[in-house]
């Protein structure tokens, strides 16, 4: 076969912020499916924060992605030959076959999508990783409770949006952070949190007070730096902290700068009663089922929304990618590499 | 009555550490018990490190102790007279009666001793406050298994002494940290750790690499400062931390010196998934009979030793106290305030 298969490789290990030269778009042969596998086109590709720990040679929770190798990422795709009997031609299936236009897979990682209950480019977002990301984080760190106040940074991203309108069904105060007045307004306005703040806001530490005036119970963790500290002083005794992702610190090179902070934070820590945990999403995979049940009810009856940021072509995700470290996307970030049969 | 009794207060709000004339030692005169009270004289009174916090007139988990008003602490006290039918002329009692000779008190948060189970100190110690510190925070939060490796600071004292016991009892391989040679060897020698380092070692880092060759599982929190600098790298996926005290910075004035720590810990608590959890023991008093039984019968066995530093006298109290903050102590620092009966 001369069709060619496009992909996106890891060039170079970046140091502080990727940059183009990081990675490297390529053409290579079209694969074919082997016994017992099947060859997938992609539709869409999800790009998320946590790939940049990927393109770290570090110890870390899972192994990095390696030199010429083909970055790592979920997708939705369509299969377009299949060995396996479990799949066949025209299935549309979430998995994770990176940053490439096909991918040859023996399906063992691979669920199929019912574009019924939502478009499919949800199942890699609010129906899918980052959505079950915040889900987990609140029903087994978080805990909310009814009359208590929420705080969660990156409010209009893909985990940030769910972890506040989760708040919300719970009965709770919900204020977000985020990096620009449009994304707080539409936070408030569409997501229905009681209010959001512009982290670049230099009152920040006030803003944060004054929106919260109980205090903060839960601080759902995913950007670090700054939000993190102004939240420190704010936490209510027994208050709990899911720690699932670090944005700010991602690209860092260093320690850190300012103050050591380890001091505070273990006095609040001790004195409030704060419980902190670390996860990752795969640590309450078995819960997925609970999950799907329970968002695909939220969706249906309004109760969740959802917002996507889509960049057309495969060769764009690099430059995408960038911009979300640095918070440019508004929602969901989602390369579309292929054409979806189901819109 | 003409006799008087003794008593120490708080005559200033110490700037950092404190120092003599914070404290003022008074004569008064002998209180009597009003209709339903009893009055105590004090045998022993307990000096622990929490004692420094309420000090300050800072927001913290308790309510500071007045200026001019009587030192918090546990006592170990006998019932020299009684308008309260729950207790006779003679009883021993545990309780908070502070820092005094004598005490009145309606009896409401008094204790009976059974001096028959270990000598009657020991309710301010192994049997008491402290042990049943190292016992909540093993239980609820550590929650130590076969084969893990447990490291506890300040080894040596009331709490760290107790919560490497338990852990072998767990079956864990136990590592202590302490601020002598001497106390280290008692730590390995006489309570049965399998290592202990002393914190003034400026290899600390590599000893504690060298002496948890399989990393850190749980770290039980009690001194902060370069201890837990040298322990953070060293946590394990799914390490627990119980957090309940921070000797090295309850004289801390300022914020913290050094490069700040604060992203570096985030960053390992997310990649390893590690719990920080705060308590202070009475969250978990509930649990005390169940403690009770549980150290009894490790003392009668055994497998839980302990050491007391005891000093004479109520006026050498204050002085005792400040060697306590630098760990001049050697096992749990008790005063000796007047006759024990049952010895």
């Amino acid at each position: 076969m001369s069709e060619k298969m496009q992909r996106i490789v890891l060039a170079a290990r970046p140091v502080g912020s990727p940059k183009d030269s990081d990675f490297r778009f390529e053409e290579a042969a079209m694969p074919t499916a082997g016994a017992g596998e099947l060859l997938c086109r992609t539709i869409y590709l999800s790009l998320d924060p946590y790939m940049r720990g990927r393109m770290d040679d570090k110890k870390s929770y899972a192994k990095p992605v390696a030199l010429d190798g083909v970055m790592e990422g979920g997708t939705v795709s369509q299969v377009i030959a299949s060995n396996n009997p479990e799949f066949a031609v025209g299935d549309i299936v979430v998995g994770r076959t990176g940053w490439q236009s096909h991918a040859v897979t023996n399906g063992r990682e691979l669920r199929k999508v019912n574009a019924a209950i939502a478009p499919i480019s949800t199942a890699l977002g609010v129906l899918g990783m980052p959505g079950m990301t915040a889900y987990a984080g609140m029903r087994n760190i978080g805990q909310p409770k009814a009359g208590e106040t929420v705080v969660v940074a990156a409010a209009s991203g893909a985990v940030g949006a769910v972890v506040g309108q989760i708040a919300k069904i719970h009965g709770c105060r919900a204020v977000g952070v985020a990096g620009a007045d449009e994304k707080c307004t539409y936070v408030t306005d569409s997501l229905g949190f009681d209010a959001c703040l512009n982290h670049n806001d230099p009152e920040l530490r006030r803003l944060l007070k004054d929106a919260c005036p109980d205090g903060i119970d839960v601080y759902f963790e995913n950007v670090a730096g700054k939000v993190l500290e102004a939240v420190i002083p704010r936490l209510n005794p027994f208050s709990r902290v899911p720690v699932c992702g670090l944005i700010a610190q991602y690209n860092a090179t260093g320690l850190g700068d300012g103050q050591n902070m380890l001091p505070a934070l273990m006095r609040q820590t001790l004195t409030n009663r704060i419980l902190w945990r670390g996860f990752i999403v795969s640590d309450f995979w078995d819960q997925f089922p609970e999950f799907e049940v329970a968002m695909s009810d939220w969706i249906a009856t309004g109760k969740v929304k959802y917002k996507e940021d889509r960049v057309s072509g495969l060769e764009n995700a690099p430059h995408a990618f960038q911009g979300l470290l640095r918070g440019e996307n508004f929602g969901k970030l989602v390369i579309q590499v292929g054409d979806d049969p189901t819109v």
